[in-house]
């Protein structure tokens, strides 16, 4: 096992990291930019290590001054959360040519599952459902038409190099595709230089569901059960909860199969997530590859009893996967909300400040990842999410129950928050019949109270 | 269900009451005394009442107040939490008089156990093995040593209306029982007014074992497992943890069925505790019966995922008890510490205080039961443990790694606290062999960094 690990990441994932480090018997880097000195991952960890100035860029983005602080300290790997630079390839190479453990998978894994094309190509080719599509070159608008009327409207266009919701448009019909295909060139074009584009079936309403995947570097794979994401704004998402109440156990062992293929084709090793889309019939498409450890991962620790990020460090310092598929029972309900610090009733917009008063809920059922303290200042210049409220119950109901005891108690004073946001989430009929999907929170009205 | 709630309690427990109402949807009316009006659990109920003034005698322990409060806010029913009046008989025939259901047992029940001699009596008969001894008249000095050479030394003396440990002798031979015997009679007459003594066999170095006991009002009685509660100081618990790493599979069933049959003895209704001293040969001796909700319930309620009370209240209700004795699979390991504000090295001498600064563990398999937040002023008045910092594992180990990782990360500023000295528990060698008795912490040195 590693003597020294260093996280580099900030916020409560930092902290999250710590703890099972401390667990492991294992001692902790954190770095940190000059904002961040007051910030708990850089107090709670064994050593702390200034890596530059407030913005990412130049701190927690700096591979090299964070390659030289794990060096500085005598780290033998580094932890790099999620963001910043976990699906960052050429930094998990720059690990391994430093002879450092990147906590994650191979970079070659990383690269060929960030590539979205290359990866729809090989799930493909591995047996997984990949969204109908074309992935040809489509030489002008009458050849667009040919091929999106033979997958059938409503299609997708989409840039080749896209990424972060440009560049895509949606088409109902022939008219709305002429129009679609010029305008996701243009943009295409002006935003990655790049106009290539790519057509495939819009899953009209999906829900999202995710399985977590373990595979350790001698090919056992094993698959944690899946969770349902498919609360999300502007394709952030906000609440999760473990099971879905969309799955059969006959389409959960089915999914979890092909999730493991999909794992196994990239040669994956760790902590990973499919990410699928799902429609209301239950077809389910591979939409990506998460290849680190996600924000959402403690409501499938709650209903596993598995510690995913202490499993993490095991598999990375060569330990076999010691869990076998038929051991993983998923037992009870999590739901997660994530504690923001921003502004419903503003377009959510982010609201940095001081914490002048806290009250953290407790008591039965009750879990808290967070990175605050009563006098935090939160900084301007990273994520909103402040703290991760995660409910356990032995059914939904309860965890529901629960979650909003704790959601009613959570004090914040400083700062607005997402709180009476979440709270009124889970009073919607939709959630709790459990019928919603990645358009529902879209659709909802935020309260003027909320 | 109750619609409304009265709860006759402050700090932690009235805080775990509330969360217990609010999850079964019942409004919570808390009572405080007036130092208490920034309490956590003023703050939190649905209603508050002032009661009086700070001292105990002049609020909390204000009867008549605290029903006037229930009878003016309307509350059907009241919560009294642990000590205070949770065990007093004529408070609970008072609320029932009064037309209030009071949440425990009946008065009839209560005063029986608190009678140390009738209680002993009525276990005897009911077969529930009580510490070998002398129930009837001693008439002189020359009389107890008699019996003190049938029972067999080391034996103890002790006043029949005794209590807080007052008018109790250890005797290990003729000598020293001349002696105890003369100044147990003098100290009872002069604390309780009544010299009246008994004798019974003192069980050397005894483990302090308890199971937990859910009964409804239909007869249907069954038992959680049991507490591990050897670690005391000065007759007051430190840690506990469930289970006990004492028991075997085959004692735990036997004692269990023993303390089921001693609340059956007594007509219990609702939670309780009947406490064991257990020796080092495996013999075990009813000690009492704890007539309520204890402080340490939270680790019987990990083990078996069943929320202690809310049973409570849906028992009090006039609910049947549906969880069966077969339903109860004990699963995983629980530790509690008691985190006091108190000085470890001056004797545990109270600190109240300001609380200056708070960081309260979370992650993974940790439960926080308490009343503090920053800026939190600890009365002086009242008992000194302001929180309960609870770990969960799949087993010993885990909860035992989980507890020292949360004790590390917990910081309370502005008051001193035991964490450090509970963290030093957690590194002996005794306790990590699960090898201790009730005089362990007694003998165990206080380091002075603690």
């Amino acid at each position: 096992m590693f003597k020294k690990v260093l996280i580099a990441n900030r916020g409560e994932i930092a902290v999250r990291i710590i703890r099972a480090c401390r667990e492991a018997g294992i001692l902790t880097v954190a770095v940190y930019s000059d904002i961040d000195k007051e910030a708990l991952h850089t107090q709670l960890a064994d050593e702390a290590v200034c890596i530059g100035p407030a913005k990412s860029q130049d701190s927690y983005l700096n591979t090299t001054n964070i390659i030289s602080a794990c060096v500085l300290t005598g780290a033998d790997a580094i932890h790099p959360g999620f963001g910043f630079l976990s699906e960052n390839a050429k930094f998990a190479k720059m690990c391994k040519e430093c002879n450092i453990k990147f906590i994650g998978p191979d970079y070659t894994s990383i690269e060929l599952m960030g590539n979205k094309a290359e990866a729809r190509k090989l799930m493909k080719e591995a047996g997984v459902p990949v969204v109908p599509g074309f992935e040809g070159t489509i030489y002008n608008e009458d050849h667009g038409i040919r091929i999106a009327k033979d997958i059938g409207y409503p299609v997708m266009i989409k840039a080749s190099a896209g990424g972060g919701g440009k560049g895509i448009r949606v088409a109902f019909n022939e008219k709305e595709f002429r129009v679609g295909f010029n305008t996701a060139k243009a943009e295409a074009k002006a935003c990655f230089g790049d106009d290539t584009l790519y057509i495939e079936k819009f899953v009209q309403r999906p829900r999202h569901i995710e399985f977590q995947i373990l595979a350790d570097s001698y090919g056992n794979v094993i698959h944690l059960g899946e969770r349902e994401c498919s609360l999300q704004r502007k394709n952030q998402k906000v609440l999760e909860e473990a099971p879905s109440t969309f799955l059969t156990e006959k389409l959960r062992r089915e999914m979890g199969e092909i999730a493991k293929k999909a794992a196994k084709a990239c040669h994956y090793e760790n902590a990973g997530t499919i990410e699928f889309l799902v429609d209301k019939d239950c077809n389910y498409y591979f939409m990506e590859m998460n290849t680190r450890i996600q924000v959402e991962h403690p409501i499938t620790e709650m209903i596993t009893g598995i510690d995913i990020v202490r499993e993490q460090l095991k598999i990375a310092s060569g330990e076999t996967l010691l869990i076998k598929q038929k051991d993983i029972v998923l037992k009870g309900h999590a739901i997660e909300c994530r504690i923001n610090a921003e502004d419903p009733t503003k377009e959510f917009m982010p609201c940095p400040g001081k914490i002048t008063e806290l009250h953290v809920p407790g008591g039965m059922g009750i879990r808290i990842d967070s990175a605050i303290y009563c006098g935090y200042k939160i900084p301007h210049c990273y994520d909103s999410m402040i703290a991760k409220l995660i409910s356990f119950g032995k059914d939904r109901n309860e965890a529901i129950i629960k979650m909003k005891r704790a959601l009613g108690e959570f004090a914040i004073g400083g700062v607005k928050t997402n709180i009476d946001y979440q709270y009124s989430i889970l009073e919607t009929e939709e959630f709790l019949k459990g019928e919603y999907d990645t358009s529902f929170l879209g659709e909802m009205k935020v309260k003027n109270n909320a």
